[in-house]
Formats: C-alpha cells, structure tokens, sequence
C-alpha cells in the first residue's frame, strides 16, 4: 500500500494519540508528533514539535509539509468554556487555516458521540442526523465538524469527521457495550480514510461491532471499513457486575450518558 | 446475571408456555405458573395459580407479587370474536389493570405476526410501520399493543410489544422460512428485555435469523439480542416439497400468510 | 349529485349524529336513523330504528338495505373499560358483521385523535402513523380502525377512517385552535367520502383549517376535500383568556391534551 | 393578550434590534434595550444597559430581572474568526449562562440561513436537516443552536432558534425573492415564540411567503406562526433588472449565495 | 424581462404547439416553428422549417442557433411501437445529439403522467418517485427523462422534464380534476423554466391547482412557479355528470387512468 | 427442487450467457440457447436457436415453448444509439411481445448498474432510487426495465430487473470491489428468481458481499438470496497496485465509473 509522505499527529501525548503512535507506524515515510508537551522514545521516522493548537503561528508551522493529519488534539472531556474554546474551537480553526495555507492535508479529525449525546437510546442515528451536543464539550465538536465542511466546500480540504464512541483498552460499563471502539479498529478506520481515492467530507461513528448499538454507517460503506472487533465478548461480565440502575438514568436514557448529566464547569 | 425475585409466566400450559418453564427455569429465584388448566410436574421453585384472563380479581390476585410477566396466556389464533375478546381484549386489560394496582412488573407481551398480516411479502417493516391487522385475532393483538402503549405512558410499566412470527421445533412450510422463531431465540429474547437497564415499551419482531425475512429489529439493537438460530438449515427441504403454486395465493402474497384468507369465525 | 338510496346515521341522538341529522338531510333519498334513545321530528325521508350496538341481531337489521353508514354512535369519551368495550368494541365488530351479511355499503367511521394521543405536539402526523393511543377510549378507536382494515382487505367494504378532532360550534380552549372541526366541513368530508368513485379504507384527519395544526391529510388529497372553515378567527380571543400553562402540561405536551392525563375509568 | 414583565432586546442598536424596538414596543410592560453603543430616544418603559457579550459579568447583569430576550446582538456576517469567536461564541455562551442563573427566561435566538448555506438551492430543508455552514459565521451560528439544545436539555431553558433568512425593508436581489422575511413577519414570530404555552427549542427558517422558497417550517405549526408579507410584488421587477447570471453561480447553485465564495476574514 | 434570442417550438401544428405559439410569442426575438406538416399564419417574428424528428441531420439544422426550445413534437398517446420509437426514442436522441453539437439551448421537454401512471390514486408523488410507465407511450417518455439527465450531467444541457398531466382547454372527466393543466399555467412554466438562473434538470409536474391532486412539486420551488388555475371550478358539474364507476376501474384505481388499460397498439 | 421445463437463455455466445450454460444447466429439463452467432458444444438437453433481437416473429417463435428466460442477450456496454436501440429497445419490446403472446414465461431481465450510474460513491440506493442513466447503454437499461414493469401490470408477467454490477471471474480494478457479482451469485440469483412462488417485477442489485458497496437490497430479501462470494479477498491487492487518483476521476465520484466520461459514440 502506498505510503504517506509525511503524516502529522496531533495530541501526540494524549490516551489517542500515543495509541496513533503504536498503530500507524507503517503508515508514512515521516511521522511528525505533535503536542503541549513532549513525547518519549521517538522513532527513525518520528520527529516531535511542541506546539499549542491557540497558536495559529505554531500550528501553521507544524502542518507545513505534511500530507495528512491525525488530529487527536484539543480537549477530550467536558471542561470550562475557556479551556474548550481554546482547544477546540481557536484550535479547530487554528488547525484548517494551516491546513488552507500549506498543502491542504487529508485530515482525520476526532470529534465525538457527545456531538449527538442528547439523542435517546433507543434511536438510531446515521451520517445525516442533526447534531445534539450534551455540553460544552459536544458543541464545541459540532463546531469542529462545521469548519471542516466549511474548508471541504471552499477549499477542497477533505476530512474524515469521526464521532468515536468510547476508545479504551476494553469496554468500562453497560453503556461502553454500545459506543466502545477498540484501538485496532480505530486506525484501521483511520488507515482507510487516508488510502482510498476520494474522502469527501463525511461524519463518521467510529464504534466496533456490537449488537446494542445506535449507530449506522451504511453511507461510508465506500470507505471499505469493517470493524474487527466487538465489545460482545465483555457483556455477560459487565452486565452481570453492574446493577441494573433506574430506568430514567442518564446511561439508560442518553446515547451521550452521563455526560448528560455534568453541569457546566467553570474552570 | 441478577435474577428476578417472582416471574409470572401466563399460558403455562400453552405450547410456548410450556417451552417458557423449560427456558427461563434460572431466570427467576421463583416461578408463578397460571392457566386454566394445571400444570404438571412443578419444579422446587415453581408454583401454579390457576386463572382465567376474563377474570379481574383473579388477575390483581395472580400479577401480585411478582416483578416481571411473561403474557403467553390467551388466544393465539383465529377464533370467534367472542373468545378472542375475553382472551385477548378483556384479558390484557384485565393483565395491565393488575400490573398497575400492584407492584407495576416488567412485561414481555406475547403480540403477532398477525398484527401486520396485511402488508405484502416484498414489504419491509421495521417498528413504526402502522399495524395492518389480518383477521380478529390480529386485531385484537393490536389492541393489546395499544393498551400497553397506554399503561407505559401513563403508569411507567414497560413493556415489551413482541410480534411473535412462527415459534414451532422448526419450520413447518415455505412461509416459515421467513417467520420461525426458535424456542431458544424467543427466549433470549425475554431474558434480554428483563435485563436491560431500560426497556421502554418497543415493538419488537420475534424472528430467527432469516435470507428471506421480512422484518428490521434496528430500533431495538439496544436490547444487544441477536437470534441464533435460522430456518436457512430447512429452507432447500422445505422449497423442494412444498409445490410452488399460485403467484397470488396468500402464502405468496401476503405477510400473514393463511390468515389473511380466513373467514369470520362464528364460534 | 347522484344521491345515496339509503344512509344509516348511527348515534343519532347524539352531538354529531343530531347535527348529521341537519347537514346531511339532502345526500340520501332516505335516512335511517339510529340510537338507544329515540330522536325527535322525523323529516319525511327520515325514520328512526333503535338499537344497541352491543346487539348483534339489530345491528344486521339496521343496517340491511343501506348503502351507506355514518358511525357516529359508541362512547365518545374516556370512560369505563365495559362501557367502551360494549359500545366501540364489541359494537364495531356487530357493525361489520352487519355490514358483510347484507350489502357491504360504504362506511363513515367516526374515530378519534384520540388514538394518536401521546404524540407530541410538535410532532407532525400523516396517515401512516402508527397509532399512540391516550386511553381505554383511544385503543378502541385503534381496534375499530383495524378492523375496518380487515373487512376492506378481506370484504371489500370500504371504509373512511376518520381521527376527528374536536367537533364543537366553536374551539373552546387553546389546544382546539389546533384540532377544531366545523360541522360544515366534517359534514363537507362524510359527502365526498361516498360520493367518490373510489374511497378505499384511508386514514383521515377531521380537522378545520388551523396555523398550529398536527396533521397532515395530503394522503387523501383524491378526495377533494379541503376544509373551509378555520380556528384562526378565535386564536385571538382564546389565547388572550386562557392562560398560558406550564410547559409540560398536558394540553401544551400532548395531541390528546387532557385525555393523557385521565385515570383508569372504574365505571 | 398577557404581556411579558420584562423584554431584553440585544442588539438594539443593530438593524434588527431598532426594529425590534417598534414592532415589540406592546409586548412587555418593561423593555431593556442592550448595545454596545447607547440607543436615542429612550421611550417611558424603556431603559438602556450598555454591554459586551464577551464580557460575562456584564451579561448576568443585563439578562436578570428579564422573562424573555430577543437576542439579536453579536455579528451578523462574515468576519475575521477573532470578531466572531467574540460575539458569536464566547458571546452566546455568556448569554446562557446569565439565562442559567437567573431567572432562565425564554429566548429568541437569531440564528442565520448561513447555518446551512452551503446546501443547494433545488434542495428543500426542514427543521432536521443537518447543518452546512458556509463560512466562519455560519459555523459560529451553527455553535449557538447548539448551546441552545443544551441549556434546553439540561436546565429547562426554552429557545427558538431560528435561521433568519434576508431581513430588509424589501428583498435586493433574485436570491431574496426565496430568502426575504419582512420586519412585520418576524416580529410576529417573535411574539408567537413568546406567547405560546410550550416553545421548546425548535429550528425555524425565519422566511416571509414566496413561491420559490427552500424552507419547510411545518415542523412549527404548532406555533400558530403565518408569515403575511411575500416577496412576490418585487418578483417580475427583480427579475428584469438582475441579469441572469451563470448556471453556477453561488446565488444560483447555493442557498447561501455570495456567502458561500467568501474567504476567510482575516480581521 | 430579458427575452431569448430563438426559441425553437417543435411539434408547433400539434394541439400544444399552436398553443405554444400564441402564449410565447413575446418570450423571444425570433421564434422558429417545426413540424412536419406547415402552420398558418406565421408572426413576424416567426419561421417555420419543416422536420421529421427522426431525422437527425434536419434536427440538428433545426436546432442550430436556437438558446432555447419548447420540445412539443413527437407521438402524445399510446401508439404503436415503431411510431412511438420513431417519434419519441430515437427522435429525443436527435434533439439532444443536436442540442450538444450546436450551441446546448436549454430545452423544456415534454413528458406525461403515464411515466408514472401505474401508480394508484391514492399515492402521493414527488420529483424523485421511480418511474411506472402505463404503457409503451409512458415508457418512452422515461426513455427521453433518461436521456435529457445524460446530456445535462455530461454535456451541462438544462432540461425541465415536465410531466404534463391532462392540458386541454377545460377538464373533461372526473381524472381530469386530479390532472388538469391548463395553457396558461403550462406556458408560464415555460417561461419560468427559461427565465431562472440556473434551471438544472428537475422532473416537474405540470398540473393546474386542484384539491384532489397527485403530485408534490416543492421540489422545484426554486422555479417560482405557482399555478394559476384550478380545476375546482368544474368539479361540481364534472361529478354530477359522471357515473361513479367501479371501485376498480382504471380510472378510479391508476393515476394513468384508462392508459392503463390499453393493450399493445400494432400499428 | 421442482425443475423448470424449458428455459431460453439469450445472448448465450456472449460473456455471460455461455456462463449461464454452466451454471444453469440443471435447472431445467431443457434449455434452449440463442445467439445471432451459433454456440458450440451442446450438451443432450441444449438446442440452440438462432436469432435477431430486432427480428420480431424469430423472437416469438424463440420464446414460445419456455416456461422461463434468462435475458443476456443485446449490447452490454456504451455503443452507438442504432445498435442500441436495435439491441436493447426494439429488442426487449420483441422479447416482451412474444412473451405476451405465447406462455408469458418469467423473465430474469440482466440491466446494469449504468442505470443509476451518475449517482455519487458516497450514496447509497435501494429498489426505489429514481433511475440516473450514465449514457445511451444505460437509458436503454431503464427503458428495458420500464418496458418489464408494464408487461407485469397489464399482463402478469414477472420480470427479476437485474442492475448487474462488474461480473467477471474477479475484480479488475478498485471500482470492482464495489460493485463485482461472481458467476456462482449471479447464478444462484437466477436460481432464486425462478423458483420462489411469487417473483414480481422487482428492481434488484446484482453484486456480490463487498464491505464497500453501494446497493441496497433488503427489499428483495424475500427472494432467500445471499450472495456467497465477495470482493473483499482482493482488496489489498487492488488497492496497492492501483494509484489513488484524483479526488474527482469519474471512478472516484460516480457509481458508473468511467460510463459516466465516455463521449456518444457515433457507431
């Protein structure tokens, strides 16, 4: 499979992206690491610039010369506005006019199920349903998601808008058996968006098989992406170990759980 | 798994009821049996209570005490109007009344294919299709699918609308193939609407695994059941001895098969 | 217009069968009156023929020789279980039956919004939701509607399933700016019901022109029935003297308003 | 018809908020009228609070006291991202959280067509269509639907977000002809919004009558809301001043016109 | 408004054609007439050249200098196959293969109903519904919609593919009230067509106001079009005078009406 | 299973048809085979039979005699309008004819995926997407399946409307992997359609299992069809040795392919 060039990660340092680390080693000639602060044990191909997404100048700098993005960076959680907005909405932004000015990368962008965390659990959302944040969080990678759309359309910029459900080692609770994305099947998606001919601009859920789930990417067939792996395999043992809870519990309610739940942080 | 403290399964002495003692032996700590006629043989946590559904007081009486209701009582066929509304019209009020004044139990509603019996065999229908009910018998499962709407609207008891295709040993005609629902399939399926945290009140389509199935479950892919079994085992027996016949006959023609060319029934 | 021979209007002491009474006085050469009370100036085409729906045998003589019927009889409003059963259960199944015995004439069937209660009021409805009852009352309508379907499907006796709204002189709150009906135009509706060539069984709406309307009647654009009377000459006055309600009120959550919130009828 | 206590207007030195100064004038005993720069011309129940949206502090302050807000400051076009992360971003956030802790008052949210700009103009969108921003303002309008869904979901606060088409005293080019909304037509949305018992927080396309509209807001009947003005008197004058232009043009391909070739502000 | 050079009407001694001739004669500088047989009376503005449609190198002299044409010509009922194949198959390629080597005029094409005449009465249709052809005529007619899509995605050729319902000067039956067109609608669609910016290639219904209507055109909104006549005026004397039929009779059970009933024309 | 009588196989020199002779050869007691060039090697139950599609009697005497035909016959790819129209328009309207006239036998019709071939690779269609020929070949295709339709409506003759993808030994390049159909599936398809009691005239894709594909065929589930084979095994392959390409090369945007680039061909 043919090679990238030069493959720029962002959040280098962070849970994703130091899994990017392991998984895409083969992926490009050069792989440029990114994050606030440094990482350890770079490889031949690796290099590290520190950089701060609120820094339009340094991201500029970093995206220069790369041919895609992986971008794990920015806040991953719910957080004061401040925070969020200087990771993810001046850093979005930051990140697509580098993106504009240099050579116009393929991006992955990392956005989230909280994106659409107000939607019940028992709906079924595909690539078109209208966004419904659940937090500060969530707004702020719906914002993300409209920026990329925005440079797609205007400047021919494509990316991969992939709301990831749960991406941890294996599934924590009841809920995770709906939304948990293993690290294989996460960058194989990501292997996938880089390879074939034409991306477009599509939203993406980025989850593992799993028969409880809300999610349909039949529209992004084309992209040839299968997930490998299922959180089946963890449901006798985490339904058996939690209680079952109440019936109108944010993780029995909400597709976006307790994140429904958090109230607004103020710092 | 955590097991309910007292299931009540009606119809105990039916053709489902029975296969339910068999199957859901361990899901329960105790097992309250009722049907018209006694059952044989109860196992150390079994107990019978006989009851006729027309009946309110013996109703109240029954559901009393128990946390969950496997509804498999009343009648299952095309019959007088007169039989199916005490069973099945009647009955299910009388059911939904006693949850209510008591402890407000789970419910796993035993509906029909017949609901729906109307719609063509090229249709697809997933949960929201309008019912299209294809005798008496039919109509009056739809009945108990709105009563249940009702009683979880108004009085929280969830309930699970379950539009039972063909529960046999196997596949009886060609029809079949699109409709079996195995004994083992079925009742995974009531263990699943016990042990998820929310059930809410959804109709759900009781059916195996099928090439040539007429029925989407997406909506209820919450619930994390996924049939085992599949009537493809019998399917090249089954469509070399059963002649073809005509393009138009009700096998071919309609969802509900055979049903949608019964008469009234006057007794 | 070619006149009807014989209409049979049930539930005719009633408030729509005595306003049928006025309205439809010149669509038929005779009209056959009906209630379990008797009803006052016969005109010289009219005669009146008690009955109780409940009542097999006089259902099959009342309606023997007409060519259409005008169900306005049964409960019309949430009440006890036997009461509803008797009159829109059990009464709409003699009314069939009649009706296929003799000579399967054309059929108006009164139901009610009622069987689509529990949707939203910002949710749009057309004729193929599927229904949502609000109530003891609203399932019945559900089951007569059902059964209409089966004697179309199985008889050929076409029926006009009609979700009438709120059938006053005038809206008399703020929620029946939304789901008023004339008298002219449901009258208007029964006529273009029989007098086209083809009326199928559809599902009908029975609302007036309205701004804050729910539903949607294009389906059944063929009949050329478009309401010409609307509620908006009372918005004004209503919604100034009616105050404004909580936000989570029935009348303001609910298509079914107040019937959402009603108890169990005990008798 | 009751009045508010008191109206919060933003923006009132803006286009719209001097509008909105006349046509609101009798809906609420008190009017607090909010800029940047001072307002002339105070009327008796009048008052003027200077304020920033970027300042939080200030907004609390402003927003107190009120019932409802008209919510028309911040920017209304296409700008550097510093401009519109300010008003747009951090502005709306402010807004909300001043809402949140105090009197959670019922607000008017102006948001833009520009939030899905970048669909076609063969293209018809209802309240579910997901957004296409087209541009940096487009996506901060984007931003502000979606606090609004939060603040909705998790404290109560009701909000219509309504994408506001072309609002001038008559429509300037072809495009308008489909995007124009007269002052009297939206400020009767205004009072619609405010007065109806339950407003929830729906997406309405702020659009006056016109034959060749892109815009369903049937989602929003329930409202009572009929714009009475169209841009149709100017159709045949517009036409025939506006030369026809080349079949991809973006006021011909985009619904957002011109806004979709806009670069990127750079302050 | 700003007129069109040449406007080419072919089938212009047709029953629409001479129509054409008296509603578009303001529409352009210079009209040409074709046909194969001669008209009367030309305008000044007006040419008449002879052609058989299927003769491509006439077509193409035809064609050549036009920026527009009104394509009337061609067979408008059932007819046999080697006459409709003449006039509507291989005649449509010759105009289109001639649009496409002289200067690619937009083009306004006749279709009809009977592409989608087996669908039933009680269907609603919009612009995107597959086709149903009721015979050989319909099915050339998808043939030309085909053909019309190719030459607009490969060659940028803009084409209204109208679906004429019923054009004659007053409705004659009672269908008619569901599909009548009068002229003067039809041909202000035509200008229409001619007159927007960017027209594209969108299948329009072509259908008077009516109340009893099949078709949805909110598709084509973007055209500004609106009907101006309505068949309504006729439906109380249409009714009275029509026998109601079968229930089954074409007429009653297919959009297409009695086309659907035709056999295979042989000559 | 119950075999066929006689079964034509059309186009049986071509690609696909000699295939057929493999893979069908005991479906029935007898096949007859037809081509315009004579087939070699006929095995005890083959006859072959000479014939023109555009020879109209040669056609019925074909087809009279066959309870069954497999359609491959006509041009399979972009040609020039005459040999299309003879081949693929006269030809099926001769086909049909004979059917008609003779033992209406069921009909596996090959159409091709050029019938919807401009639809984009990021779209997904059922049986009920608006056909979108990609040229002359694929407009023929639509007319084909239109033509089928009617003689289905008007005569009871069912008709399988195959949309053949890429059906080669295996995938030739990285289209083919959304759209490759194996000899084994496109056979056993034949087998399905020929042997479930009730047919139709459905629209079905043919293609084989791909994780990249764009069709949707869950409307023809009824059939018991299960495509065994899948492109999937030569992914890696295809994708490494194919260059990525532009964003916008015709097999990058478009489901056609390059169909949807080649120019009329003249001859």
């Amino acid at each position: 499979m043919a090679k990238l060039k030069r493959l720029l990660i962002t959040g280098a340092a962070g849970a994703l992206g130091s899994q990017a680390r392991r998984h895409l080693a083969g992926l490009a000639e050069e792989i440029r690491l990114s994050d606030l602060v440094a990482v350890d044990g770079l490889a031949a191909n690796e290099e590290f610039v520190a950089a701060d997404l609120g820094d339009a100048t340094a991201l500029r700098d970093l995206v220069d010369g790369c041919d895609a993005v992986a971008h794990f960076g920015g806040v991953s959680t719910e957080k004061s506005f401040d925070l969020i907005e200087r990771g993810n909405i001046r850093g979005v932004y930051n990140l697509y006019e580098a993106a504009r000015v240099t050579g116009r990368p393929r991006i992955f962008l990392a956005s989230s199920n909280h994106a659409i965390g107000f939607y019940r659990t028992d709906e079924r959302l595909d690539a078109f349903a209208a966004p419904m944040a659940d937090g500060l969080y969530g707004a702020s990678k719906v914002y993300g998601e409209q920026l990329a759309l925005v440079y797609w359309k205007k400047f021919g910029i494509e990316t991969a808008r992939v709301r990831i459900g749960s991406c941890f080692p294996r599934p924590r609770n009841r809920r995770m058996l709906s939304t948990w994305l293993s690290y294989r099947d996460l960058f194989a998606l990501v292997e996938r968006c880089f390879i074939v001919p034409r991306l477009g601009c599509p939203v993406i859920y980025g989850v593992s098989q799993t028969r409880s789930g809300w999610w349909d990417n039949s529209h992004v067939a084309y992209l040839g992406w299968e997930p490998q792996d299922t959180s089946e395999v963890w449901r006798a043992e985490l339904e058996a170990s939690e209680p079952q809870g109440a019936v109108d519990a944010p993780d029995a309610l909400y597709q976006g759980g307790m994140f429904t739940a958090e109230p607004i942080h103020q710092e």
